[in-house]
């Protein structure tokens, strides 16, 4: 399995505002590397935070990839998986649509009527691993079990973060845009309880100047 | 005047760890440009914030480039600023000391017996500038009336909010280096409010491989 975290950043690090509204970080290229990235994956994996704050359906954009995907003999999508650890995806999520398959992956704390609801639709599977929190480890184990090895994450700054803890990042892809956004309490690239005494450390792959910004290429180089 | 912020920041925008402790970001070339920088500058500016986590003495470290301000008819050592509303400033904090000229930019609000104590130290300058904070516009204003021109600010994360927000900053240096600190608590490049429906919008002017990450350089281009 080779897991690809990519974000869009403000130049001071921000994903949001604390309004946690979205903000035009990156421009067309970027949109464009990022919808052929997704094209490449097997699956995008996103918090349920972003799912209820901007309602992504993470499918790919462009029609000619969809088709290339279908020639591959893959799905047109690659699956979307939600990290959900109290199953609070609505049903109505644009990600639980029927354009691609949906994992929802949930922890035993998560209302049993919130689980069958969400069990109970055609496309979505559940994946059931951790006690109050999805244990991220047994979760993406099941989603390579079920095939999916180019895994894409698209945010937000909690999973990341809960990502980068438990090692299963291999690779950061960060677009740095043209804004300062601010605020001690908007949405970072890596929020949760953050690192104090050892800090995973990246190697810097390459450096590459798209649209008013810069895309930054980490890997994991496996040290602390 | 001319107003250069400096920070050096981790992949995912942290000025340090949730703790405040200070991390080894960067490496010897950053520190050497960030020392350069130093020399070229009549005033370095950091919040109290930055003096009371870090103690730092802002002096230039390299004693050629002493040697020239020297030649050049300047202090060894830039001047020293701390922004500090409540003059909490310690009296043997390293910026007090009698290695170049500080100035503490305070508020109506800070107390008469600190500001007193402060006011009495050799080589210490008082600004008082607003009612419970400290006016920027004010202060700043004050500062270039003392002959200081070209400004460098070291931080923190406050600090730098609240320059952007009254329009003071005029480049953004920022080291961005191969480390995940993480943390919804943790300081970044920009804290404070944030801003939520009008953002600073900057130019990147280059991009530089130096050390194990890269130097972004943007300018403000004046629009929001």
């Amino acid at each position: 399995m080779h897991v690809v975290v990519n974000a869009a950043a403000s130049a001071d690090g921000k994903l949001s505002s604390r309004r946690r509204e979205q903000i035009a970080i990156s421009g067309e290229a970027d949109f464009d590397r990022v919808d052929r990235l997704r094209a490449d994956s097997d699956a995008v994996v996103v918090g349920v935070g972003t799912v209820l704050a901007d309602d992504p359906s993470l499918t790919v954009k462009d029609a000619d990839r969809r088709e290339r995907r279908l020639e591959d003999g893959e799905p047109a999508n690659p699956a979307r998986v939600v990290v959900d650890s109290k199953a609070r995806t609505p049903l109505d999520a644009e990600i639980a649509d029927d354009a691609a398959r949906t994992y929802v992956c949930v922890s035993e704390a998560a209302p049993v009527d919130r689980r069958m609801e969400l069990a109970d639709r055609p496309d979505t599977e559940l994946v059931t691993a951790g006690e109050d929190r999805v244990d991220l480890l047994r979760a993406f184990a099941a989603l390579q079990a079920e095939g999916l090895e180019q895994i894409m994450v698209e945010g937000g700054g909690e999973l990341i973060f809960s990502l980068f803890e438990v090692g299963l990042v291999d690779e950061l892809r960060v677009f740095v845009g043209p804004k300062v956004i601010g605020g001690r309490d908007a949405p970072t690239l890596a929020d949760g309880e953050g690192f104090v005494e050892e800090f995973p450390t990246l190697a810097l792959e390459s450096v590459d100047r798209i649209d008013d910004g810069v895309l930054l290429t980490w890997t994991a180089d496996g040290g602390e």
